[in-house]
């Protein structure tokens, strides 16, 4: 008897998975007890690249999430509506879920498994982060003997193509972006990538589940790349570091940590460290924990093939599950998502870290001076001032601190910013 | 109700573990659930670390694996025997194991599952490679639904170390083993790792994990790191290469595999490799697979914490089992291991691989017509041909060749040592 999987959309990711699911030779053995019953599309007639049976193809998506016969319901459509329904509709159905949706599990991921637990089904989501790198399943399955110190990911494809383009090109972000475009690595409309957007669902999730603790999605902090320059990412080298989008969660105790910092942000990070050599359009998590140290999770974080990797290996986690102990009575903890209480998130100006900052400036000789009283003012404290370069008659300044409060920072940048000398401050970046 | 567990062996790794379900605040809220009832030692009069109840401990293990009130053995004792025999007896007396030991499971490994099986228990085994870096599970969970054409790993931390120093100091073997024998990175008999047999234990274990079939441990093929010399080390950089101990597994195509290839050698590989920059006692595992493409897990690869990390996710996944499904009727055929066939390994001779090769020779005008018309005559072409340096009077030439079929090239090089003109071939290295 096979198992059978009610697929929501035949997009890219869908069309993949169900190309893993039609041909099994080669795979885990486990694929071949595993049916595509039905398919929800929103048009019969675009032609697709695979070959379905028609009578499994239907626009009616309501019919497949309540039909009796479906064990597991794949929700691919993405975004918010009607994703979230049909999802809700399926677990109430009784159905286990798997789903690649960032988007709606970041915002409704409460609502989401409280009913899942309720209902006694799986929602699994590997696909949601990192394309087809495990990570998920690792941080719940494989990791949670530690006290997890920090999560760090270079989780969004588009905006790395782009700093990496900029940083081997010299190139300047708009110029990055319409390649990126043409090329199809990033949207025609392209905020959810460059504004920072999906890397802040990405990370919400993997917060909640690395700390144990609910998280509400507006309360990631969140910075885009389009206020990066070519001029940064060459001085940034200069200094050893690259520029990187980074996806930060970090906590104050482990599991049900007291606060977590959560945020999204374009950083320098030195040359050195393990996610200083993620190009492309490549992902990387990296886990610090004790007693394990740091682990990184590395691979091709989109695209059709590994997107539908990681679906189908949820599929099968399910499956698996079903074969050994079929109805299940109570959820595996390690699987489902239990803890109710919410993260509380730390204010970005409370945050702690180092930061890079670029001053043009008239008045050289007395500019450097009057940067350093305005920082001292605020308990900032600086770990380099270089005058690195001219720009016409006005000076380039940039200035590394130390880890500092962030609140304190910006208080000093709004008195510097007032400052006689001071013509404009182009650029203000956090180092990790 | 606490799930108990039974400790074999209270050393590095098993006191680590014992740390960590001793001190469970802040990490996943399941290990509250878990509770040490018995530990196994060879000797109750040594002082440990750590505080467990005297009446816990005992020196009698096999009273441990038939204790009618632990669900789980946890056999960290390392070693063929007694480990292999305390492992099958927990298993006909009805209890889950998990265990380490990658000596004993790449040697038992069939034992072992075929009476898992029969017995409906599970056998986990994370620790067993990459120390904390999860790469069993997720090969196991995550991955299946692809076709792995291959799993390329730097799976032995002390080799690593090795080959690291002798990079940046450019230093030679014996002075480095002795140094990292001072460090504690290498034993006092460094056998096992240097000479390639853990590593090749371990690529047997991952082999069978992702190419579905039994690998015989005898047929690894197995070249440890005592004939890299820091010469060799100082022309691949000239070439763009660095040399690592690589572990590798191939296959004709993906699960079930007709036929694989099953090698542990030092190797060159080029510097923008992703494995090229695993440096030190640091572990990383490259698995490339059809759609996936390639992802690596990164991590330390040995060390209490760690390890100790790896046997307590394991010890929680059954756990996880065991609170979902109660006493599994039907094993999770993702968690255990079903197949029955023993893969064909190729041997040795039909390998394609490229080679370096670095000869000392007298006679250097005529040498290079020489060596290209031997490697001709043996269908090995050549890729680049270098003088390269001097040793006295002898000069140093190295080849690079394409890929040729390995038969053929130690053919070639058999001619090559016989002529008049060639004084050594002191190092021969294949190429990634």
């Amino acid at each position: 008897m096979a198992f059978k999987i009610g697929l929501l959309g035949l997009g890219t990711v869908g069309t993949g998975t169900a190309e893993i699911i039609l041909n099994p030779a080669g795979r885990h053995s486990l694929l071949k007890e595993i049916a595509i019953h039905r398919v929800g599309v929103r048009s019969l007639d675009k032609p697709r690249g695979i070959q379905l049976p028609p009578q499994a193809m239907t626009t009616d998506l309501e019919a497949i999430v309540t039909d009796p016969e479906i064990d597991i319901v794949v929700e691919l459509l993405g975004g918010l509506e009607p994703a979230r329904s049909l999802i809700l509709k399926a677990i109430s159905a009784g159905k286990h879920v798997v789903t690649a949706n960032k988007a709606a599990i970041a915002r409704y991921g409460d609502e989401i498994y409280s009913a899942a637990n309720a209902a006694g089904v799986y929602v699994l989501l590997e696909a949601a982060v990192g394309g087809g790198i495990p990570v998920i399943k690792p941080l719940k399955q494989s990791l949670g003997a530690n006290r997890i110190a920090s999560i760090i990911g270079i989780v969004n494809g588009t905006t790395n193509y782009i700093l990496t383009q900029m940083t081997t090109a010299g190139a300047d972000f708009d110029e990055v972006l319409a390649e990126a475009q043409k090329l199809g690595y990033a949207e025609a409309d392209p905020t959810a990538d460059v504004d920072g957007l999906d890397a802040a669902d990405k990370i919400a999730i993997l917060a909640s589940l690395g700390f144990g603790g609910r998280v509400k999605r507006e309360n990631v902090y969140c910075e885009g790349i389009r206020q990066v320059s070519a001029v940064d990412i060459n001085y940034a080298d200069k200094l050893g570091f690259v520029i990187k989008l980074l996806a930060i969660a970090k906590g104050s105790g482990g599991y049900e940590s007291d606060t977590l910092q959560l945020r999204v942000h374009p950083t320098l990070i030195p040359k050195t460290h393990p996610l200083a050599s993620i190009n492309g359009v490549f992902n990387a998590i990296l886990v610090e924990g004790d007693p394990l140290g740091q682990v990184m999770f590395f691979g091709p974080g989109a695209g059709a093939g590994p997107t539908a990797s990681a679906v189908v290996s949820d599929i099968m986690n399910i499956v698996g599950i079903l074969k050994s102990s079929g109805k299940t009575q109570f959820l595996d903890p390690l699987l489902t998502c239990t803890h109710q209480h919410y993260c509380t998130i730390t204010p970005i100006e409370e945050l702690e870290t180092r930061f890079y900052a670029r001053f043009l400036c008239r008045d050289i000789p007395g500019v450097i001076g009057h940067l350093g009283t305005c920082f001292g003012n605020h308990q900032v404290s600086l770990e380099s001032v270089v005058q690195i370069g001219f720009q016409g008659e006005l000076a380039e300044i940039v200035v590394v601190t130390h880890d500092v409060r962030e609140g304190n920072f910006r208080q000093a940048l709004q008195e510097i910013g007032c400052l006689e000398a001071i013509k404009t401050i182009p650029s203000i970046l956090r180092v990790l």
